[in-house]
């Protein structure tokens, strides 16, 4: 197909698409003529991979650029993948917290919240600092909660993440694809869930307890 | 204190408080000359809860000025202000979704998905298009999963709801507070701990069976 009927099947204008192609977000098409060039199935899947990374996942160009390397390239070990396919997400939110929270100590209460929970990690695993981090803003503006909280919420997400976990294909470059993009694109499908949630459980409590639910 | 005191109490630059006085982020001074305002803890507190919304909220300013309406806005009942309040943050991601992904029908599979459920959720609740959306992307990109996954998904999150909602202070004016902030910036939190659960789980799951994980 021509680059315009690209543009029909994506719903993506064609200037856009020309960008992508300068910037290696989109392989080149087959060359037909000077000025023309084929494009096929596996266009219409990149450009739908770019658009869902951007809008769905909130990810700046760089950062799918980086993404698209790690598709690209194909990994060995499983664990390895894995490992590599979160480290070029985490990259994603590592700017520096200048949040007037102090950066804290090489080993903060996460370090050891988690030496408590017994969680097999990476020490230097940069979500530990993301987490540091926002657990800190939500004590900074008068919302924290202790670490039994964060226990409630770690058993949650942890059958979360034996739910992605269970859903990772052997394959390991169908894994890394899938690990990547379900990490950033089940993101969102959990936190549209938890608002839904949030609504049911408190209408159910609502009806159940007309006083509202107990304050703790 | 001085601007140039509570730009180092914060960490945020003098032209950037300045910026949030002329747009209403940030309440005025009290004036104390003709050039002088006197800042306090209250200032404080709004530049904090600011950087917060942007930094680790992701929320644009527009946003962010729409979150402080509603918290400087005392609301009546609770189960009002609690879905005022997602109201709020719900027009932060409600861009138009040019995903290639069609609108679908009014009624979509979410609808039928929460109905088998039970979940007592408004049906024009914006939540419920993002979650059609988000999933959809998913499908789109061959990452795509069956309303069974999408059970476990929200059972686990049905678990995080009920810990948030079960946190929400009787307090009104304190609940709003609570909802939002709770509802912006445990986000990351959910999203950081996730990461490291499913590292957890991944080694663990390695550990026990050196083939990996089962497919499914």
């Amino acid at each position: 197909m021509r680059l315009a009927e690209l543009s029909d099947s994506t719903g993506v204008a064609v200037a856009t698409l020309k960008y992508y192609l300068r910037e290696g977000l989109l392989h080149p098409g087959r060359t037909v003529s000077r000025t023309q060039a084929d494009y096929d199935e596996t266009h219409v899947d990149r450009v739908r991979l770019v658009r869902a990374l951007i809008e769905v996942g909130g990810m700046s160009l760089a950062a799918v650029k980086r993404v698209l390397d790690v598709l690209t390239t194909p990994g060995e070990q499983r664990l390895e993948v894995l490992e590599a396919a979160q480290r070029t997400l985490a990259r994603e939110g590592s700017a520096p917290a200048a949040c007037g929270v102090d950066g804290g100590p090489p080993r903060g209460r996460v370090h050891e919240w988690m030496d408590r929970r017994g969680w097999l990690v990476d020490p230097a695993d940069p979500f530990i600092a993301d987490l540091e981090r926002t657990w800190s803003a939500c004590d900074d503006v008068g919302i924290g909660f202790d670490e039994e909280r964060l226990d409630r919420y770690a058993d949650h997400m942890e059958g979360v993440a034996e739910v992605d976990v269970r859903s990772v294909p052997a394959d390991p470059q169908a894994a890394v694809r899938h690990v990547i993009l379900g990490t950033v694109l089940v993101d969102p499908v959990l936190i549209a869930l938890r608002r839904l949630a949030q609504q049911h459980v408190s209408r159910t409590l609502e009806r159940v307890d007309p006083a509202g639910p107990p304050s703790r």
